[in-house]
This record gives C-alpha cells, structure tokens and sequence, in this order.
C-alpha cells in the first residue's frame, strides 16, 4: 500500500502532511472548479476531500484557500534556463509566478561544454524547488554554414542523456538547419525517436511545403506569430508553443488562432524572462491571466499551462491536481487577476502571501564553467582587410526590427593599422556604417573571427562586446571605433564573459556572465540594473533601436533571417550558403 | 533528412508508397476535417498536401476517398486478446471495424506462464497488422484470498519486461487487492511508475474512498457503469475507459456523463470482443458511431478510440493523421455510418471494400503453451465432505444476473461415494443446488481444490466444465450430476482446455481452448458456432439466465461481488476473507 492511501481511506490516526483548505480546486479532466480540499502526503496529493479535518493533526501544515482558486503548478513549456541570469539565482522570484516546472533549453552550458555542461546543469538542478526538464542542445550537430562540430563520441554521450528521467527531448535548432537538410542532427532525432523524447522545433518564418517537411521531424514549435501560421502547424500535427516572454510576445496570435485549435493541443510558454521583466511581473500567472481576460476558456488556458505541456513532454504526475500527482500547487485570488498568493512544490510551501519564502541558491558552479574566454583580441581582428572591397563597398546587415537583419551595401570606412602597414577596413559612424566582429568561442575549432558590417543600430561613438551570443558560442563587438572594440572585448574577456560598453578608451557599463561566458551569478534586481545601464550606455551611444543588446545577441543567430555572422563569413541564411564581403554582383542594389 | 521529408517537399522524383487521396482528413489538433490526401512512405505518413498528384508515381498505391472521411487508425484501449478466441485468428475481422492498435491485458498467457507467457505472447505479434501493446499481468502478486504465487524473481522478470517497447504498463486488477491491503504489487505498480508506464484499474463497484485510495495507484479505469461512477473518477484524476463489448456495455453511462468530462480524459474500449459479436460487427467502429449517434461531438467521439488513448498509454506518433504518424488510417463511408471500407495498417493497405486483404495467422504457439491441464479427476473431488454441513445446509452462491454472485444458503443434495465409502455433499437439481468445484491449475501450487454450491444458474442435468477461468488458472465444473462433472473436466483435460458439456455420460457440447487452456485456435466462425452450440446444450439442460458460459468463466472472479471461488473455500469478496461451507451464522437467513 502507496502511502497516500491511509489519507485517502481516512485511516485513524493518518494525518496529512499539508492540508490545502477551502479552495475552489481546478479538475482539468472535468474541466471545473471544485469545492475541495487538498491533502497531501510527501510530494504527492493523497486525496481531494470534501473536508479533509480528519487528516488534519498537530505537524499538518494548513493553508487556507478560503474564496481563492487552486490550480495545479504552472508549467513553462520552453524556456531558457541557463543563459541570461543563472536559473538557481531567479528561482524564488520564478516561483511567485506560479511556475513550479519548466522545461527547458541546455543551450548556455550545452553551447560550450556539451553533454558534460548538460549534466552540470541535470546535478545543480536536481533538487530545485521548480522542477526542471531538459532537452538537449543540437547546435553542434548542424553544419549548415558551418562544419558540425559535434563528434560522434559527443552525439554518443549526448544521446545517452536520454535517458535521463529529467531530459525530456533534443531541443531547438532552427528549421533552416534541418529541412532538406542531410545533417548529423538527424541522429540525435533518431534517438529521440527510439524514446518517445520531444523534439522541439524553430520554426520561425517556416511555411508551406517547409512547414510540412519540418512536421516530420519536429513535435512542438514555439515560434508561430500569426493565427495563420498557429493553424497551420496544428494542421501539420504540430504541437502549439504559445509564447509571451522577454524575446517576443505573441499571445494575440494565439488568442486569434484559439477557436481553430484543438485546446489539448496548445501549451504556453515564455522562451525565457530576463531580470527585469521578471520583476515586473512577467510570467506563466500572467500568461494564464492575458489568455482569460482575452476570452479563451478558463479551463483552456490553464490546461495550456499545466497539464497539456506534461502530457506533451511526458512529465509524469505533473500538471493536474488529483490523487497521485505531485503536489505541485498554486492558490491565486481569482481568475480574473490570478495574483499568485500561495505556491505548493512538491508539497512544500515555497510562496506565501505572494512572496518566496526560498532563498536562491549562490554556490558557485563546478570551476570549469568559468574562465572560458581566451580568444585572442589584436586590434586588426576586429576590421576587415582593404582587398575584401577594393572599390570600399561591402555588403552589410541592417538592423531591423528586433532579432531580424536584412541585406544591404555600405561604404566601409578606412582605419589606420598602424606600424605602416596597409589600412584596413572599419567603421564610419558618420554614415552609420558599423564594424560586426564575430571571434568564435568553441574550444573545438581553431581561433576564427570575422568582421563584418552593420547598419541601422545607430551607434555614433564606442563600442558593445558580448559574449552572450545565440546559437554558436562567440564574442561579438558592434563597433564604431576600433580601439573600443578591443576595450570592450578585453573587458568582457576579462570577466570570463558578459557584455561590455566602451566608449573613448573607457568602459562604460558592464555585466559579468561568467557561466560558460553566458549566464551572469547575481541578484535579479543587480542584473536588472546593470543591464539596464548597458542599454543606457548605448542610447548615450546614439543607439536608438529597442533591445539593443538583444540585436547584438542574435547576430549570430541564423534563427531569423536575413544575413548573420559566422565566424567565416556572412551567413546567407535564406541561401543557406556563408558569403563574403564582397556584394552580390545579382543584386539590385 | 528523413525518408519523409522529399515528400513534403514534392522534390524531384520522390514517388509516395500510398496515397489516400480526395477525402476529408480529420485533423485532431483542429478538430476539423480538412480536405486534403495523405501521402505515405513506408510505414510514416510523410505530408497532407492539397494534392498528392506531383508525389503520386506509377509505384505508388492510390486509395480513393472521394466522399469519405479519413480517420486515424482505431486503438482499443482496452482488450483481452489471449483469451478465448487467441488474437491471430480475428485479426482480419478486427481490421475490418477500423482497429489498428490495442491495449491488450495478457491474463491468458500470463496467468499460468507469467513473463515466459507474456514474451511468447509480444513475439508473436511483432509483425501482427494491428500493432499490440500489451500490460503485465499482476495477478500473481496479490494475496487476498489465497498467497501470492509470484516469486521475487518473477516480479523482476516481468518488472524488466517494461523495458520493451510494446509493453506499456500493468494490467487490470480489481480494487479489492490494492486498496488499503499491503500486496507484492506494490512493488510492481512501483516498477511502472519509475518507467512512466500506466497503471490498469479494475474498479468495479469501487466508490467513496476507496476509490479515492484506488485513484493514488492506478491511471485508468474501464469499470465506471454510471454517469456518477464516470464523473468520480474523472474528479480523482482517472482517466475514464469507456466500455462496449461482449462483457458488458456502459455506454449509455458514458454518453450521460460526456458533457461533465474533459473529453480528452476519455478513451474507449471493448473489454474483449468474442467471436460471435464480432461477427456482428461489434467493435470500435460502431462504438464511435454509437457516441456520434448519440450526440456526442464527433471529434470527441474520435480523439476518444485514437489520440486519447495513445496519450494515456504513451503509443508513440498513434492516434492522429499527421505528418511524422504512423500510417495507420482508417476510411469511413461517413460519420453516420461509420462503415469501414479501407484499412491501412503502418501504411499497407489491410481492408479494402470492408474486406480484409490479410489471412490470420495459423500456425501454432510454441509447444509449451499447450497441454496445460494436469489435474487429477477423481470423482470425490467434485463433492464436499459431509462433515461440512452437519445439518446438510450449506453457504452457496446464487448466480444473480451477469457475473455477479450473492451469497445463499441451500440444502445440499447427498451422493453415494461408492465402495462403501461415507456419502458426500453434492447437488441436488431438483431443489436448484449444484456443486461448482474449482480444480486449482497453477504449477506453482499443489493440487487444490474445493466444491461448493450454486443456485439459480437452472441446470437440471449434466454437467459445464471449463479452464477458461478468470483471474486465477483453474478448471471449474458447474454440475447437477457428479458422473457428468467428471466427463465433462475429462473432455476439457484431454482438449488441453476448453468448454464441455456432459449430460448421461456423455458429452454433448465442446469447445478445445488449447493455448494455456484459456484460448481456442479456430476460425471466429467455427468458434462462434460451437460457443452456441455449448450455449444450446446448457439451454437444453434448464439454463435459463444470459450468457450462462461468463456466469461459470467468473466464478472464480472477485472483481465483482459477493462471493467467488477458490482453491480453498469462497472468496467472501467484500470481506477479503475465505469462507467455507459452513454459513455464516450471524447471517439473517
């Protein structure tokens, strides 16, 4: 006999360990708001009594839910853990938003470290107060305009993660890398396959007879903005990631698209909430709140943050309350404003009257995530050589709106090398034409870098160096001087990752990011702030687009097209070829 | 890139394998039916384009469904397919009522061979048409009437058997073993949760808070014959098995219940489907159309008998007609109807024109699954010692309608033992009482036995004997004459298992069952034929209730009440306890 049973059977002298009373409890597999109590015993609920006093002794912790609702746990479909701030830093502030389990990307230690940072991130998480499911990063394993730098023994090792009870899938890759696509990644989805694991997809911009090849591979996709690109990944059997996070909010897509969807099908998620929108308030709860208040049913948009996302990437006992699940608990004052005032994880109380009653764990990470950033930063690295563009034209990136870059050609300006040796090419902000400068990171590959071109990003003096880069680990300077390029960049390095402003020889703003050179260790109000000051730095800059830093992130991310650095070239990410600087001669230009 | 993938993307001179083209595809994440053609390779469906006619080759095979609909294969949730009839001789006519997966018990094999009988039983449907996916039988691992005959290395064969990929959880077991009762399946059901696996539930009669316990240990539950029984298992978290076969039909109760029900909670199920119903047609086919018939939203009716279930037993890529799912389609006339005309089964096309295109299997079992029944016949054991009843009145069950029993109190008849040997208890035709002895048949035990009495089954001469037990391996005989008794357990022995009727000495009726004594090898016609013809005999002999063979087959089952047999006396069931002749004398009689 389980030991949830002597509560269930009301045996004399069982008492429950919590006792959640008085509440209006959400059962999603009849879709209605019932008038229980909620009993339980360890991690697991044990029974949903109409009155659980019987159960109720001395050591029975009681939580009152009088005229409140009693969801089950928030689950986070897609998110990215362990890039930005380090996850173990944001844990209580995440738990106030009702968020008892996610799942999440590798891609920060898994980036640079492989199959070893994803297990570091498997062991640091393993007694989280949020539950924390993994997929795997497939980066190294796409050789679209790179060779795949994954080795067989590394696909190896990584597969074997699978069967890990926390790793749940193989995680995002854009859909440009796989369909139609011969790739080495096609093993680790056969692997995946072999065990029932999801497989995420990115399918941003994917559509027709693409959308239908990458349906093949793929079992969720985050990446929909339209209602019309929503159906038609349902159409494609396609599971359906909402999302509404730091990186994009696309929840009136979702809301749109809601009547045409089969509501089992839909999840929500956030693809990651940095610092500053966290401690606003951004979150699953709010999620949930946005979905109500637009119209979608209740039970639909709760089902889409709970149990629909366990059923999609098999979190066993997750997503529901009922007798056997785990007593993952969320008691919000009502639908209307689902302010979270009491969170359950795995049967302990972690939020109370809104706020965490846990403290974030601070131990440092094993010392090899550290110190990671040894690329080498002479100056003439971070320009172009004159023979790139004899007649000084040069194709470039613009910066559009946010992660996209489209293609251009600009003047390149001339830069002095210094000890007479040739000029080279570099910025000229006058006519805002930027140095982009991709130094690779990856301690498989021999020191490569590229400097491009970018234009639109407005910066007028100084330069931005990071190394939280997208999709391929990397140090990344936008540069209108040269000389600050190397400032920043030394910075950054210095640090052992992290972002950096320079401006006349002096850093200006700065964020360590130590952890794999990707995730800063500090309080999420001192990451705010610091963040907030390298924006700032920027604007004083000239820079005047929206999420600066973020256009600097993904600007090696061939995720969203157009043109992208790799660290030989411009990634010419509809073409799916690498291309230099010299233009196009085909294009009208 | 996958094999799939140059289908989608109609790439130069990929040819699908099987197209089903002009029908309207129910698309499950949509809950519509889309108007588009299915184009499969091997056993994948590789895309739903508008128009497979650019992927449509001179090889390809091409079903019409002009004017049809195109639903996923058909998955029955719940189904015995080793006992009675053994499953490869109906396959083509299960093919035919759109079944292309089951979730199957393996109580036949597994009763008396345990894991050796579960192996033989997964190889030999590796290649079957209708993919097989079996539960663990438990039955050796409770102890509540009799000691469990499981040994410790059994339950860690049978625990390793959820390793294999077909295998996908434990099977049924009534409530009465597993709520409040510590058994060695705990340790199973311990096994299956570490794996995911799901968790059968036999919860007949089971409410309150025994059901509440019941929900902390199983998934699912096929046992609900109430709109109120559905609606408590669906508030305790059970995902609900809708029921129609030749055990019983509760769909009535489940129509009722549909509107208070998450339809995603609900699957549907035959419990079995004996040769003579599914002649006639029984099957999961008419179960969608009796649901839709009712009112139920066909798309509900649908997700039911496919996703639904392959979600709850984690079926990988089952269940729904997508790009990536397995290729298993159904075409129906309409929804009206449900009229099967094609089948395919992982994209062959197994029923066209509503014929079955595939033979069943006929050659035999491996040889120790036959000549199973050892017992010995002497005739004292088909008596009770008269010392039993001193006052000649004796505990005995009435058959009450279906496979319930109650319990009575009758005058036992007396019978001549021969050789001048004390007489023993035994019918007494004239006044209703007959002897109902259970041989034990379990190797792992020693030669038990017991007789005991039933009135209101109506047999006034002759004599039943069948292997075809439920829940535990005996041989049973229902007699009003010993002699007969003895012909008839004779005939079944020297079958290796099966169903006789003796009346004068003779036998009249019988039918072989000789995979472990529990299920015949036979076409369904001649099976169905001999089942009415034993029917017939015991009709010929006073039987005058519904489906007097079930009423004999449960006699030694106390998943429904009140009183059952075993080896060694009668299950008092709602008692948990065993109980001899001798009536209780605290019952008012």
């Amino acid at each position: 006999m389980n030991e949830l049973q002597p509560i269930a059977l009301e045996s004399e002298g069982a008492t429950a360990d919590l006792v959640v009373e008085g509440g209006r409890v959400y059962c999603s597999n009849r879709r209605e708001f019932l008038e229980r109590d909620v009993a339980v015993v360890g991690d697991r609920i044990a029974a949903l009594p109409e009155d659980a006093g019987s159960v109720t002794g001395p050591d029975t912790t009681v939580v009152s839910a009088a005229d409140r609702v009693v969801l089950p746990g928030l689950i986070d479909a897609h998110t990215h853990a362990d890039i930005q701030l380090i996850f173990d830093r944001a844990v209580p502030e995440l738990l106030a938003t009702g968020t008892t389990a996610i799942v999440t990307e590798s891609s920060g230690l898994g980036l640079l470290f492989g199959s070893r940072g994803v297990e570091t991130f498997l062991e640091r998480t393993a007694d989280c107060p949020i539950s924390t499911y993994v997929t795997l990063p497939p980066q190294a394993f796409v050789d679209t305009f790179e060779p795949a730098t994954g080795s067989p023994a590394e696909l190896e090792a990584l597969s074997s993660l699978l069967e890990r009870e926390r790793v749940v899938g193989v995680g995002e890759i854009d859909w440009i890398h796989v369909v139609g696509q011969d790739a080495p990644i096609e093993r680790l989805y056969e692997r995946a396959r072999e065990k029932n694991a999801a497989i995420v997809g990115h399918g941003a911009g994917c559509r027709g007879d693409s959308l239908r090849a990458f349906a093949t591979v793929v079992d969720n996709d985050h990446e929909a903005i339209s209602a019309a690109g929503i159906r038609e990944r349902a159409e494609n059997g396609i599971h359906v990631v909402g999302r509404c996070g730091s990186i994009r909010d696309d929840l009136a897509a979702l809301i749109e698209a809601y009547p045409a969807l089969d509501p089992g099908s839909v999840s929500l998620s956030t693809d990651g909430v940095w610092p500053g929108d966290l401690l606003e308030g951004v979150g699953m709860a709010e999620l949930v709140r946005r979905l109500i208040d637009a119209g979608v049913e209740p039970a639909d948009a709760i089902d889409a943050a709970t149990r629909n996302t366990a059923e999609q990437f098999g979190l066993a006992n997750r997503g529901i309350v009922a007798p056997g699940a785990v007593a993952d608990l969320v008691v919000v004052d009502d639908l209307e404003t689902m302010a979270v005032e009491t969170v359950c994880a795995e049967g302990e109380v972690v939020v109370a009257d809104g706020d965490p009653l846990v403290e974030a764990r601070t131990d440092p990470y094993p010392e090899y995530v550290y110190d990671t950033v040894s690329v080498a930063l002479e100056r003439e690295r971070f320009t172009a050589p004159l023979e790139a563009a004899p007649d000084g034209t040069v194709r470039a990136m613009t910066a559009d709106s946010g992660l996209v870059t489209t293609e251009t050609t600009v003047d390149a300006g001339i830069v002095d090398a210094g000890d007479g040796r040739e000029p080279r090419l570099g910025p000229d902000p006058h006519n805002d034409v930027l140095t982009a400068t991709l130094l690779d990171r990856d301690p498989a590959t021999d020191d490569r870098g590229f400097t491009g071109f970018l234009t639109g990003y407005g910066l007028e003096s100084g330069a931005i160096a990071t190394t939280g880069t997208w999709e391929s680990p990397g140090l990344v300077t936008v540069a209108a001087d040269t000389d600050d390029a190397v400032v920043a960049a030394d910075r950054v390095a210095s640090m052992g990752g992290g972002f950096a402003v320079a401006r006349d020889g002096e850093v200006v703003a700065d964020l360590a990011m130590p952890i794999a050179a990707t995730a800063a260790e500090l309080a999420p109000e001192t990451f705010a702030t610091e963040f907030d000051l390298l924006e700032d730095a920027l604007r004083e800059g000239g820079v005047d687009i929206d999420r600066p830093l973020l256009t600097v992130q993904t600007l090696t991310f061939p995720g969203v097209p157009a043109v992208k650095l790799t660290p030989s070239g411009y990634a010419n990410v509809r073409g799916r070829s690498v291309v230099g600087l010299e233009p196009d001669p085909a294009r009208p230009d």
